[in-house]
């Protein structure tokens, strides 16, 4: 991080989050331009946050050049060397940068890793999850074996490595890692990893490690890469992005880091048709945020933790029977609404309002959740809780 | 195409094919980046020309906005109007906008065609074919059938409706047809595409028609949409974008033209994650390409019809004894090398400095062919053919 952070830059590092409602919807990308004033969009995944100017600037030197082409090949981007770079100066990973792989975006990882890397067979999904991850096994021809998390009182919610060592028993051949997890704001220790990679190496099974959250780590807690621990490399595959950090999803660019050279080789000799997903808009602004987006990132980083002190503030305020997790990273808060005992939280919040996610679309059985967004500024998200005071009496 | 020239303009529409090869180079897409100086590249479908100012615009003032996040559903984008009023205008089709879906690229799209709309069974391609409708099939589970276009001395290449009517005969249940056609730079006309419509049609076949080079038929040839034709809605899906003619394919937008209510309905049912391609910038660009990039167009088509005739001279002078297409639509020439008895097209190519398409890719036997981009300025294509003259001697 150290390194990051001595980086010459461009302009300022300063993260600004006063942003009104309508500079929002002028974007016209999806959280707000699904959601017509005077509604608030808390829902999908996008920080309610200007550009990082590092980045921003990358995109504009690359469209005055007129990138609007097809991107270059992996080994003439950068790309590979920048996702090294950054994984072994922010989280002491040092990956080969032979390992890594473009692709447009993480899901268009994973799904590569499914279906070329893993066997065929079911996929163990840890639930609550990331819709996608869901979405995405049918298409590949998998079935998904949903394991809940393990919930004690006053400890937060662990990987069921029972419950997936059952799976794997019972021909499951892969599990679809969330680290950090999204929606419930889960950083994994060393220790659980290990403990679930033991159990993957028993049953010679895979894992997929979607890591997308990992620059957005909060205060208090350090992101382990699951590929960087010991006896892992075989039989991992690992997709991450600047996507989420520097909120770019729709730039498209994203990296699959191989476990080993062998599934390297096995994803570069794919028809080029099976992976053509970057954009060199994309790819420049990777590359910038990678390189010199670091201070930007920790400013974001020290945002998000005022808001999520300022979210206890406000649940105890106007929600406090309403369980929820306090994140430890992501800006993705889980929160279970089912004590309101509203029919429908989402059309409940909807009616005040509010436009958050609905549980039900993270497994079966969590119709009662929602997922509040708080990557937005503080008065937006104080608005947004008193709204849902009112909806989740 | 009245209506497009009618249209008010935010700026020039003089297309700008005077670029050095610094200049392309400094963009940083394929066809360039993989072509160190002083070798020429004249293979990948990139057009060597400034961008479209509306839509250089256009993603200027996207990129002002932040749009960076999720691309928005269809029917808040516009895209599907765009698209619908542009193969009016142009072509004389009126598609409703309602069967139009947004797709990252053409050839995800007829990805999403194959997996989701045809049934399992081989699948017929017309070769030469575009290297990735070959290399889609054993991604999609299915085999090819490739049919060979049938050729008459002073006639152009026809498709093989014998052939095809053969194979569909015998378990083929699909076509992918290319038209314009890519590398023949052919324009079908409606009769040929009535007498593939009957052969489909008695074998309850379905058609997947990549319409990509539509808006580049040059000056004496008409394109005539697949879907257009009557009795060809329930079994046709068109893919096309603004991608080839305003030379956008990394901005990552193209449409899948449904034939009919259910195709639409299914591939709008499917899990977001099966088609999450567009970019907003991709939507901007085309929204601008479609509404306003029509006077632009005309220009580049008047380039490229120069292009075709200063090629005939240039071939007369250099390469008299090779047989090759002469375009009707497209900016890439089929050339049959083998007259010049080299053994490797491409190799003797590339020791004289230029860089094009090897026929290998474009079907088995093709071997000694070779594609020539001929979308670039006089000056480069005098001094790209003066090249091969000596390379295929």
């Amino acid at each position: 991080m150290d390194e990051l952070c001595q980086t010459p830059l461009v302009t300022s590092d300063d993260c600004d989050f006063d942003l009104s409602d309508d500079d929002l919807r002028a974007a016209r990308t999806v959280k707000w331009a699904i959601t017509p004033a005077p509604q608030v969009a808390a829902w999908v995944a996008e920080l309610d946050v200007r550009p990082c100017p590092v980045v921003l600037q990358a995109v504009q030197d690359a469209v005055s050049r007129g990138s609007f082409g097809y991107s270059p090949f992996d080994s003439l981007t950068g790309l590979p060397q920048a996702t090294a770079a950054f994984q072994a100066a922010r989280f002491g990973w040092e990956v080969d940068s032979d390992l890594v792989v473009g692709c447009g975006d993480v899901m268009s990882g994973v799904g590569l890793a499914l279906d070329y890397l893993c066997e065929p067979g079911p996929v163990i999904v840890p639930v609550p999850a990331y819709p996608p991850m869901l979405g995405i096994l049918p298409l590949s021809g998998r079935s998904a074996v949903p394991v809940e998390f393990t919930k004690s009182d006053n400890a937060p919610a662990c990987l069921d490595l029972d419950a997936i060592d059952h799976a794997l028993g019972h021909g499951a051949r892969t599990v679809l890692l969330t680290a950090p997890h999204n929606p419930l704001g889960l950083v994994f220790g060393p220790e659980e990893l290990m403990a679930l990679r033991d159990v993957v190496n028993h049953h010679g099974a895979r894992v997929i490690s979607d890591e997308i959250h990992s620059p957005l780590v909060l205060a208090g807690a350090r992101h382990t890469p699951y590929g960087s621990l010991p006896d892992t490399a075989h039989h991992t595959t690992t997709v991450t992005a600047a996507s989420k950090a520097w909120n770019i999803p729709g730039l498209k660019c994203a990296q699959v880091i191989a476990g080993n050279a062998a599934d390297a080789a096995t994803l570069r000799s794919l028809p080029y048709i099976a992976n053509h997903g970057t954009s060199p808009l994309g790819v420049a602004a990777t590359l910038a945020a990678y390189r010199d987006g670091g201070p930007w990132l920790d400013n974001v980083l020290v945002h998000l933790d005022r808001q999520r002190t300022l979210l206890d503030e406000l649940m105890a305020t106007h929600l406090a029977h309403l369980p929820y997790t306090r994140i430890e990273a992501t800006y993705l808060v889980w929160i279970d609404v089912r004590p309101a005992e509203v029919a429908d939280p989402v059309l409940a919040a909807r009616a005040a309002g509010i436009e958050v996610s609905a549980g039900a679309d993270f497994g079966a059985g969590f119709e009662g959740f929602a997922r509040l967004n708080i990557g937005t500024s503080a008065e937006r998200l104080t608005r947004i809780v008193a709204a849902l005071g009112s909806a989740w009496r």
